[in-house]
């Protein structure tokens, strides 16, 4: 592969900084971003490695080899393919586009095929690791679609992925990722449901929390989002529940695709759709347990 | 505190080598089990350590400090407790009972209350750790009741448990206990149903768990149980499904009698209640996975 | 059977009817109530008939054949037994206490135990009907216990009650009527569901209504509740949704000990306990439709 | 409207009595279905009305003015669109596709759209009533779609349908039905789970149903399908539970769209989907309550 032109349309919490190690190996990477004012700086900012800012998805996409995506739902993408400044009408025929959004397994499909009308690859490939995974550069990846494709691009994802996992057709990558974040939900409710009912059965929570952290109930949600953010009562805002939400019902989606029985997913997904409508749009996914709490008539703080 | 007399009753998987800590201190240990032969082994096999064989709960009880039961169930308990032959014909004022049984608070109270009509102190204690912190002494003790009274028993537990962590007042050891059992329900059933619906869209279970494990999706169950348990299909037989859908029912009860609203636990116990239904009372806890593959026709192994 | 003593306690809102159709039989009826003026005013009201105001609960037993309790929880009954004017103080060898109370069969179990110690017969016999069926004296009686204690009894059940139906032993009322509640209760929450899609997709509630009542989906509370109810916006209150969560409560907790795998009922228990933390004490049963409005950004009313 | 030209594709249980109403009018109708010989039986044996036999979809859609379709699912009525024998060959301008399936809105919406295009009007159909009804011409027939459209085939509908309700935009009749169906699948079931209780505890469940029935828990299914099919163990196989499996999932679907918080629709499409799996395509709906009886170890019958 010859030294690859990168485009990345998508400068958010997390594309911002993925789009920070793709600068540092002098692709002559282009950025756009909705909010254009975005995309300027960073290409103002990183100008000496090459990186230019593009006014229109098309003019981004032009000549690109690879044309990564990153936005909240896949909506967004596939918005962005269509009309005069569309990806598409920049898109060559042998180009990649790798959208690193945490999609939905049908429109990636629906993105895919409609790209390869055109003789242009596709890959879902979202990410894991958050906003510090993506500034150390140690995203996971988890990608859908052809093998041969994802070897063509591995060097870019390597730019700002540590793992990159190839996980099986088109819709895979968004599929495990929307099970994992499917699973990270449950967990947090789960644990708030039993943390709420030793509170009011008066055992302190920071207690029970030490004992099921080193026993087997124990999950990531035990053993960092709640002594760090739910405890100390500091939640800070740095996934929104909106997308968390978002995520579980995709994964939701996909198992009555697949007719596959699944009770307490899908019973999660309600719990976070009530969840959401009754925070709002702003808050963070751990927030969550703020409404378990409402709920319960509890507190879950340390004593 | 003198040198304390104490009392095993109970030499199950977990308490012969509780029982065995306890030998090793030389405190004149009396052991009395249903099944007699295993109590006049266990006391041959320690005799250098003066361990006797109580021929009777009473017998074991009578001059006892300190009286240390753990039995599948509280009813176990509360069962030997009368007649001529029962615990309380043996315990003397002043002495302790220690139930290392995971039971329901509702019993421990119950037991707790008898026991302080005779000046007889109680403790409801559960472990965790399994049989192997069992056997290396390192079991994790949540303890319920007076906390003047744990100080005073405390060496005592001390022999067996690394950890002994006081979690509030009469029936909170059960609870807390109950809950961290039912959140490993939860997972287990949880990541089961993820898996199955990876499985059933084309991508390796052991490849979405590998992206599972270092994401924010990861439990204990998805970190040790699905790994070296499901994918592997060796299914061990080290705790009982029958044993954790109790726990999960106490979990659900203690829910219940507090008020809180819990829908993933209270599904949790229905889920488990008619796995355990089908698949009887020898099933280990992890062949629940196999009743969620048959629901959903799928086979969660390593490809 | 001689010319039976009658004692009435607890004058409510489905009591004081009742009382008024036993009055009526001329049987020296004795009434009892908490707030002493609602007994008071009834004895002169019906004095007449030689209706009389006892002042304690021991008063109105003493010398009864038949002690009927009507109250909102068996708990209210169990607390009336002890005491020197409680009623176990007052009823006589050979007398029936039948508890019309819409109770548990665990503490119907605990109450009946106790009188049968003393030679007092028991049935639990909860009513359905409503205020309005207690005023016509059409109320349907279902009897827990022995059918030889029902027959004893059963001209006194019949002043009140339209259908008599024997469902089983001790407890087992209790069970038919937590039940057929559970049962209402799941069917205004799964119309609610249904109505909020149907609104929320552009459906006129009233339209959609009247396809199901003449459909298969139709229930009592789509047949009545709904239009009469909801539709209106009237939401009278009829019958505390306090109460509805307590009888679901009990249909849950029934299943439980009998160990039937119920998803449905026990899922319902925990969105009628949040709804009723939500919306108060003071709430008609109908008003968890206003929850259900709340939680889906709904009004489910006539166009 | 001069005498519309009809055509009736898809002769199944409840399709063939509707076309045998349509046939009594003398539209000169024609009928296509899938195993031909049905159709030209159906022919034969009506030809004294004029009724003809198509052998393609094509040519039973060619000249009429309104094309009536009844299937299983909506997607067997999308794959006869296309292609030189599909329905989309043979329609005219002008002309109205009414289908009477219990479809989904979403395929039901892609139906209309490409029909627009064409100038050919949709109405989204289907009917309730069950074979009985279709047999007396009193289905009620659930509309989605223009009320123009509505009104220019009304005559037709009133061939077979007793109350033709106009439901909203095109797909609101598929949602309506899909709904009723989901109410009759959630009381089917939470019947069972109440009768299983009730039954575990020792009540006759034919004693339960009939206080049920004269109280305020009782539903259709309650009323008719337990003791006309359940309690007699009859199990007549009416309404396949593969299809109230489907119309619970459209139902389920519906709801997720609309981001309706609905957790009992969501737990009762998961019970049916595993019910399904286990009792396979030929079992009927009512026997659900078999494999709850199963779940529950209980059998609902009269004693």
């Amino acid at each position: 592969m010859h030294m690859p032109i990168v485009a990345f349309l998508g400068l958010g919490a997390i594309g911002t900084p993925m789009a920070r190690h793709l600068a540092r190996v002098d692709w002559g990477l282009r950025v756009w971003n909705r909010t254009a004012v975005r995309a300027s700086e960073f290409a103002t900012k990183h100008a000496a490695h090459g990186v230019t800012h593009a006014t229109t998805p098309a003019a981004a996409a032009r000549g690109a080899d690879v044309v990564i995506t990153c936005f909240p739902v896949s909506s967004d993408v596939e918005s962005l393919l269509d009309g005069p400044d569309g990806v598409l009408a920049g898109l060559a025929r042998g180009a990649t586009l790798v959208d690193c959004t945490s999609g939905d397994p049908a429109t990636s499909k629906r993105i895919a095929a409609r790209l390869a009308e055109r003789g242009v690859g596709y890959l879902d490939a979202p990410v894991s690791g958050g906003v510090l995974g993506a500034e150390g550069g140690t995203l996971t990846v988890m990608v859908g679609g052809d093998s041969a494709t994802l070897e063509k691009v591995r060097p870019v994802l390597e730019a700002f992925g540590k793992k990159i996992v190839h996980c099986g057709a088109i819709g895979t990558g968004d599929a495990v990722k929307a099970v994992n974040n499917a699973l990270l939900a449950m967990h947090l409710w789960s644990t708030a449901e039993g943390l709420a009912t030793l509170t009011s059965a008066g055992v302190d929570p920071a207690v029970a929390l030490d004992v099921i952290n080193t026993s087997s109930g124990r999950s990531n949600a035990s053993m960092n989002l709640f002594p760090e953010r739910v405890l100390t009562r500091a939640f800070p805002r740095t996934f929104r529940l909106a997308l968390l939400d978002k995520d579980v019902g995709i994964a939701a989606q996909v198992a009555r695709e697949q007719r596959i029985p699944s009770p307490l997913i899908q019973l999660t997904a309600e719990l976070y759709q009530a969840a959401h409508r009754a925070l709002g749009e702003e808050a963070d996914h751990v927030e969550v347990v703020k409404w378990v709490e409402q709920l319960t008539g509890t507190v879950i703080e340390k004593r």
